[in-house]
């Protein structure tokens, strides 16, 4: 590490490279630190629609510390959350939040406030209330021991990883394209050494975003890695009688519970006391390039969510209905990724605990697309099906894992 | 939440009704965050009782970042830590400690810093230092499994959570009452949402201070609840021959060791090397409006406290004695609470872990009062005397829990 | 505590006594804090050997809140870390570290940001990067359940212990030794008040530098007590054919795997996938006065590092080979202690686990000098062979402890 004190003004508009204006808000190797700082298309004297990125601390109660970005692109303001793990707060349109959920956590807490082994590994519901929490890398899912005899917590740690670097990155030609990158690393001395580069982009006046996150094992050894895009929406999109569509070959629950919700599977309850949650396991289908589709949309069919991912890097999708009362977390989840929301030691049976192989890099592409009239929600659900070509996606009845048996 | 960038410098100086004025110091969900404050009687032009109230936030070692507020009524110091649950530290007095104990830890900690699960469950002894510490809510006690499977660590969750809110009340008219009020809040996805909206109120120029705590159960499900007010004192009022006083029908040693101090309970011994701690139920009887009063005074009878509580809010009392060394924490504690300090899972079967229902708030008042002289303490030891009403306080052999058997 | 504001400036060039300037960079006692601060021979008018000391808050990632103290001595530059127990992150000269090591673990983790329990108390990883941790002091060695049934987890508590106070002493008088000391405390209620008071000191121009360490039981209990200097090195030191030099009657391997490496103990590998770890456990020996020698070179032996410690205050040397893959972390660690590196229950039946009575103090000093000759290194080597007195270091077979049995 290169220590040198820390910046107290942001001087730092240099070119990135020959397109493109690049502001480093934080790096830890050379003690960068920037803790209040904004940019705008004036500023920049970039173009005609209004944009602006602004950095914020937060302070007070388990937020002590957290640094957040908050992207306006002129139709979307995105909050990113840098001290965890670069997951997506929020998305808001119009002043008012389109794609999130209310969870009893209200605060943005910082992971020192975390223990992620309490309460038997469940200590990342200490901190759950995102729109897009990132679950793995080392491992994700349920808690449980590990044939290996060690506690693996609820979805992992990269959540709860504050990011080594923040780099904003704005082209310099139209559209503009705005790019917020933040190095999220899972260091362990003999342990892990799994580097996460996560890139977020957005372009100015658009209705949708992309994720283009780079998964390096910088490890000189093969380790297995898995991750969950848990993608989360409540009201106003989530509300009785609200659809799911996804592309997919089968859906099966993932235990007896969600069994007897499987036939309605697609449809949602408004808020109702007890449900707690269902969960289905999903396989995907997609065009020649491995493109897939999920979309969301309320009942009235005028306002949705589609997510784009691609099957090669994310095979199976995992649709979390969590439609409890509205203090409980009224909320479903969208959740493509490498493996399912099962232990990991459940899945490794199943194929789903991927290796990654030493100094080998993985990509993960997904793009959100906010859907705000009948037309684009119509046009999406048409994407899905023409996915689909015809077929529907069979329900099978089984759990891939017989969770009465393998406890 | 509403993100602002943070307010660098207090103008928050608005009435909050007619009669007080309130300046909020910490609220994040609006991430308003004061680091240093601090206001006075003649800021304010208030009254002829010189009074102050201070906000600090301390730095280095395990207490970084921590805050503290400092109130000095004219008669009677008080320093409270919203970082720690809104506990309160020590009462001074004339600039020299009247409540408070000298423990082995002598920072105020950082929850950052603690793992409340280490130990086995015991993690909580590494800030424990305070004159008042909640111990709650979710569970309260001595750390063990529970009959889920999961351990509850000692004395719960509270004190080791930082306030979300801090809000500063001085009423407008004379006596001017100030009030500190901060939300803490237990809030864990699934698992629980208790919000105990915390009150401190002390008039100029009084020797006595209040605690209002309001415990409601946000979410839509009916859950237990726990709490121990575990209200600490060392010297001087504890020493060789000092003595407390309980309005209670019953007490019963905790285990087999501490019913061999059974008749002595009432009196205390000096340091004591292999003391450790004897620990006494007690029963308490109140007046027809449920009010109690426990007193404790030193050997000459001329310094005490006061401590009143309402047992339809509290309905049993642990007495803690731990006249140990002086530098192992030479300390007792006089804890009004819903339980005993057995765990939780020993409470169940005798009603002692009650329920909140789905919404519903539970209150909690406590009066301390400093007792300076002779007279002050006879008084109230004739207070306890009354509610006694000619009755002695029976003294039962037998454990309430055979903790020989149900480990 | 006596609370005072923040001292925003540093104004307290005061003399500790007559013949020192003394500066208190924290104090938690009297919240105490200087943020950024830097201190030269120039602007004390000391001397003509240019020295300076500088104090650096670090932020960002896992590293926020990190305080670092770097002292360049004209010949040397040493990085401190207070908040991480007042290790010693890393040696240049000329600009270029030599002494310290490449860990997968990159930033200098806050021990806010560590579960030390985690991985069945292998949290420790988490933040293992520095060239001298001391693992101590409650317990050191390997992570497992205690006879008591407590988890003792790696190497102890110490190192991720923010230190309560810093301070900086540069003596008036020629050659003006600087020493930096820093309190670190182990302050649990009834379970250890175990407080050391550490004192690096290095003096202008030179080459070396010493710890002399004081370990005070504040307790009046008698406790046991545990530490191992974990030295630990890298490139440019070690390399493929460097050695290492021991004043010892006796060595034998930790485990069986070890035991292959044996014969080979004193030099080694090269970046070699699959090694991971041969740890050795020697017998030092001493001269009249208890001092010894180890000294560790390259392959060229015209770079080296001798460590000088006394067999009184740290009766045995652990050499940790971890001669793995560079990006694995390829270090050796040249260890003196009072335990080896087995759990603390393996080491009480070998008389490893000391204890220090009610009040007592105990000592550790050791000379670290770095070594840029052959000359320098040879000499260093001829020291290790006359406390070798023409004897060998003789190689036992079997490990003190059989691993294969006790767990």
């Amino acid at each position: 590490m290169k220590i040198k004190p820390l910046v107290a003004a942001l001087t730092l508009v240099a070119p990135l490279y020959a397109t493109a204006a690049e502001f480093t808000l934080t790096d830890t190797a050379t003690n960068t630190y920037v803790e209040n700082w904004e940019i705008t298309n004036q500023k920049l004297g970039f173009g005609n629609i209004p944009f602006s990125i602004e950095k914020v601390r937060l302070h007070g109660g388990k937020q002590e510390g957290v640094d957040i970005i908050v992207i306006k692109n002129g139709e979307l303001e995105v909050t990113l959350v840098p001290t965890r793990g670069m997951g997506i707060f929020d998305v808001k349109k119009d002043g008012k939040r389109v794609l999130g959920w209310d969870s009893p956590v209200k605060e943005i807490v910082n992971p020192a406030y975390i223990d992620l082994e309490s309460r038997n590994g469940l200590g990342w519901l200490d901190g759950f209330n995102e729109m897009m929490v990132r679950c793995g890398y080392e491992w994700t899912g349920h808690p449980g021991v590990d044939d290996n005899g060690q506690l693996l917590s609820l979805h992992g740690r990269v959540q709860n990883t504050p990011s080594s670097t923040i780099k904003v990155i704005i082209s310099d030609e139209a559209p503009h394209t705005i790019t917020v990158e933040g190095e999220v690393s899972e260091r362990t001395f003999k342990k892990a050494e799994l580097v996460t580069k996560t890139s977020f982009s957005i372009t100015p006046g658009e209705n949708s975003f992309s994720l283009n996150d780079i998964l390096t094992n910088k490890s000189d050894y093969d380790d297995e890695y898995q991750i969950i895009y848990h993608s989360n929406f409540g009201s106003p999109i989530l509300e009785k009688g609200a659809k799911v569509y996804a592309a997919a070959s089968e859906i099966s629950p993932f235990n007896s519970y969600a069994g007897k919700g499987l036939k309605d599977w697609q449809t949602y309850l408004g808020p109702t006391k007890g449900y707690d949650e269902m969960v289905y396991n999903l396989k995907p289908v997609a065009d020649k390039s491995g493109n897939t589709l999920a979309v969301l949309h309320n009942k009235a069919g005028n306002l949705g969510v589609s997510m784009q991912y691609n099957t090669s890097q994310l095979p199976v999708l995992t649709i979390w209905k969590n439609t409890d009362t509205l203090q409980q977390g009224y909320v479903t989840g969208i959740e493509p990724g490498t493996s399912y929301a099962y232990n990991t030691k459940f899945q490794r049976p199943l194929g789903l605990v991927p290796t990654i192989h030493a100094g080998e890099s993985k990509h993960f592409d997904l793009t959100y697309t906010v859907l705000s009239s009948s037309a684009e929600v119509d046009s999406a659900v048409k994407d899905v099906n023409k996915l689909l070509n015809g077929k529907k996606v069979q329900q099978v009845h089984e759990p891939i894992v017989d969770l009465s048996k393998v406890q």
